[in-house]
């Protein structure tokens, strides 16, 4: 018997589905905040439900609750003052671990039918999330609205999708006939169930608190497993509304809401001693190294799937596009004033500057109009506040001090700091570009989180394609970029990107960013370099989250 | 284009497709060392082969060659002295890593079409293999052929068959086209290359030389990897004679004999820096849990596959074919003597005792009609010698030694060791049975490999199936087995194993054992106990051998 939820999605799986196998564009859900994809009231509804929140305790009815906890900042100056649900961890431990017993016994179908009904729903509370993400990350409104709702809940959707395939190749029963030549056969009936491996934690980042976890999320729960979300601790809201909404989605359906706990963890202490639970089989984890090291080194009796820092780079090599070359570079430097793993850092130049339709360009013609059209792309305040956002963290806010000190190489262009037209106090910050020369390793050769990118000259071209290949060999990249209207260097530069197994964007110069990933389509790392190992999403990403355990009797 | 070696071997991979699909009995080779299924010759032919290699070097034709190394002494007590070459491991690295660019572009087809022709490959030399396989582990000659050449090329062929399944769902390209409102679309094509992560090494052990080396070889290959295989020291020709086969084909394939190197290392050091090496990415592994565990905890820089110690255990509640059962119980424990890892070591029976067809058994009767099984099983010489083969090394003599002194329990059947009417000098030993109770934990709860078996007291069924549970999740399990005639007995049981996460045989009476482990059907362990952190074969057994590297550009 099917289970009623896998029936109402079945099409939109098999969507999906069909999504992965071809990896053409496709999404379930609107991009577009607009009252014709989210329904007319939907936006107030949205906001008025983030409001409400304001000020108030976040009732989940978790088990074991011992206090509450608040003390989120917002980027954008506004008082947030919501309080959590604190848990005794053994507590919620215990409580998931009885979750999963009829969460496996619904099965792969049933599992993925209660999944995508929960990313329905969360959908449907998209300019909510999306409010409580731009409010906890300091993003920009469409950003917080696309990345934090529809985008996050495509790539929720992507895992599902991924989990239920591997899932359906395993029978659920076999019957086992060998020969015995004049004898009769041996025969035996052999049942497959399928298990999940253990508690699944999710550590959530503070910028992207939707989009990062998600994967994980659906990933783990669509395998049979129980998940406890643990939020970045200025990142809270989004989560724990996402907990609230899978909660009731399982209460509704008969299953226990433990299966989906969040896990406010009051200090760094109490999320190690969560996570290096002998009952927690996996981690789902993005951010930096030290923790996401400390997660790997630590977490020896779960599987952690860690997406970490890296140096994003570009290698600059010619172009028959060159202002929409520098266009399309501003805006990938601006969005969220570069607070993205993806963002690029390091764009390699050669010493003698590049061929363009525009004639040659020096090196420095390249550093002064990127420069340029930074300060262009972003001469409007209303298109610089949109596109920025606020800065997430002071860090960051550190960071860019430090790179305009001039320690780090030449500053090319300065950051600003901007007056947010409706956010008062909001901290909107400007990138800063730096040049510096290839020897200058220490600078540009880590991850210099925020708008802090180098324009880094190199002897050549082969000299830029070789350098891209050791800094995402050994420090790591979700994305790189070429640029070339040369035929070989392309070909130089994928079969690169082939040994570093990082992704590659040719000669973007229109409406796609480099650092912008496509749900069912981009894989989104490769699982391959130091800057993650996983991809989301992708087989590996789900397989080894669940075990089969058969059984087998003569019949 | 289409690769002549994926076109000829087509039709067995959609046989194995759709046998691990569908998980019922099917093997492409013959498991009967007969001549009408491998030809009138074939058993002269590959035995005189195999004495051809003995006393004589064993080229290879490898790069780095720096000397030569034997040393194997046969549990049958014949003269090996083949010598192997020494390779440089550094000159094996860089050779294996030059050879993976042209195995990654003949793509997963090509790969898939390779492996299935090295395989059938080998499995003409099976007569060879299996000679080879048996003087080198002292198993009889019937499981020397079978699990040594026909059952290891099925295991090998599964996982090609796993591996291939996985890449084919990731598409070559990709045209996206994502919708702009009135504006025309974004359009994007989209490659994706699979890549091998990196050199993989496949850490033989003494026992199962072939069967426990081809799952982790031909996953690593198929998926895109160079593998080095790291034979055990006293099982180094069968690992000789399967790499001379692979890097002939390589090389009558026009690719790289590179790809496929054997590294003889002279000590453990020496393996210790290959498994540890940069480029190496992935480890697979069957033995001990001192040396598995250090893989584990040192090999940071690649993926661990290892097969480790566990203790297989059987809860005896009932029956209604005593003297099946005990036959059964008796096989398994004499065969190979118990050198498998895969023999049951603890079975639990209730103090109060057991109903049976032949009336109530208490403890004592079946600690007596367990013994009178096996005594009587291995009464004739020629039966006994078959089956039990030799002992593979001196340890396990030494454990059989201990376990007789009465340090771990109550000897119910002593070891015995036998004349070898072929093999003068084979050390040949019968199975020991001890008696203890449940709370001796310190004798029975670790593995004691070899023929070396418990039968545990414990409180009652209930009880006996905790035990089962708690002793898999904490010291591990490849597989359990229940008797009952209790339906509510078989289901806790049933239960118990899926928390445990281990394989269940329910009331073997007949020709299929506990140890016993069919490719394309059962799952050989789950991964989710300690004493596999991965399955033979699944497809989390393969989709983190490769990664996908994308480029994307606008069209």
């Amino acid at each position: 018997m099917s289970h009623p939820l896998f029936d109402k999605h079945r099409a939109t799986l098999e969507a999906a589905l069909s999504a992965i196998a071809t990896r053409g564009y496709w999404s379930p859900f609107n991009e577009m905040p607009s009252p014709k994809a989210y329904g007319e009231t939907a936006a107030d509804d949205g906001k008025r439900a983030f409001d409400a929140r304001l000020g108030k305790k976040f009732e989940l009815g978790q088990p074991g609750q011992t206090g509450w906890h608040s003390g989120e900042r917002s980027p954008y100056g506004i008082a947030l003052n919501v309080e959590y649900p604190v848990c005794d961890v053994q507590t919620l431990i215990d409580s998931a671990q009885k979750a999963m017993a009829p969460w496996q016994a619904i099965g792969a179908d049933g599992r993925a039918g209660v999944c995508i009904e929960m990313l329905d729903r969360l959908n449907r509370n998209s300019f909510e999330l999306a409010h409580s993400v731009m409010m906890t990350t300091g993003q920009g409104w469409m950003m917080a609205f696309q990345a934090g709702a529809p985008h996050a809940q495509d790539r929720g959707l992507e895992s599902v999708a991924y989990a239920w395939r591997e899932q359906s190749f395993v029978p659920k029963e076999a019957v086992w006939e060998k020969p015995q030549g004049k004898n009769p056969p041996l025969v035996m009936k052999k049942n497959f169930q399928i298990v999940g491996r253990g508690i699944g934690v999710v550590v959530g980042c503070g910028t992207f608190p939707t989009w990062n976890t998600y994967p994980g999320l659906f990933a783990a729960l669509a395998t049979g497993n129980a998940v406890i979300v643990k939020p970045h601790s200025n990142a809270i809201l989004p989560a724990a509304i996402t907990v609230r909404i899978l909660r009731a989605v399982l209460s509704e359906n008969g299953l226990d809401p433990n299966l989906v706990t969040l896990c406010v963890a009051p200090s760094r202490e109490a999320t190690k001693a969560l996570v290096t639970h002998s009952a927690v089989k996996s981690v789902d984890f993005t951010g930096g190294n030290v923790f996401g090291q400390w997660l790997i080194d630590n977490c020896r009796q779960a599987q952690v799937y860690a997406e970490l820092a890296g140096v994003n780079n570009i290698v600059i090599d010619s172009t028959d596009a060159y202002k929409a070359m520098m266009r399309n570079l501003a805006f990938t430097l601006s969005l969220y004033s570069g607070q993205m793993c993806t963002t690029s850092q390091a764009l390699f130049v050669p010493a003698g500057g590049i061929e363009t339709d525009e004639g040659h360009k020096s090196f420095d013609d390249v550093c002064n109009d990127l420069s340029a059209a930074i300060t262009g792309f972003l001469s409007k305040p209303e298109v610089a506040c949109a596109v920025l956002g606020a800065m997430q963290s002071a860090d960051t806010v550190k960071r860019i001090e430090q790179a305009e000190s001039g320690a780090l190489g030449r500053v090319v262009l300065r950051s600003k700091k901007l007056e947010h037209p409706e956010f008062p106090q909001a901290d909107v910050r400007t990138p800063v570009l730096l040049a510096c020369d290839a020897a200058d390793e220490s600078a540009y050769m880590e991850e210099r989180f925020g708008p802090i990118s180098f324009i880094v000259r190199v002897a050549d071209t082969k000299a830029a394609i070789a350098l891209s290949e050791r800094v995402t060999s050994t420090h790591g990249a979700l994305t790189a970029g070429v640029y070339s209207t040369q035929q070989d260097v392309i070909e130089a530069m994928t079969a690169a990107t082939w040994r570093s197994k990082v992704a590659l964007s040719i000669n973007l110069t229109g409406g796609v960013f480099v650092n912008q990933s496509a749900a069912f389509s981009d894989y989104h790392g490769t699982g391959g370099n130091p800057a993650a190992n996983a991809s989301y999403a992708d087989s590996a990403f789900v397989a080894n989250r669940f075990r089969v355990v058969q059984r087998r009797v003569h019949i």
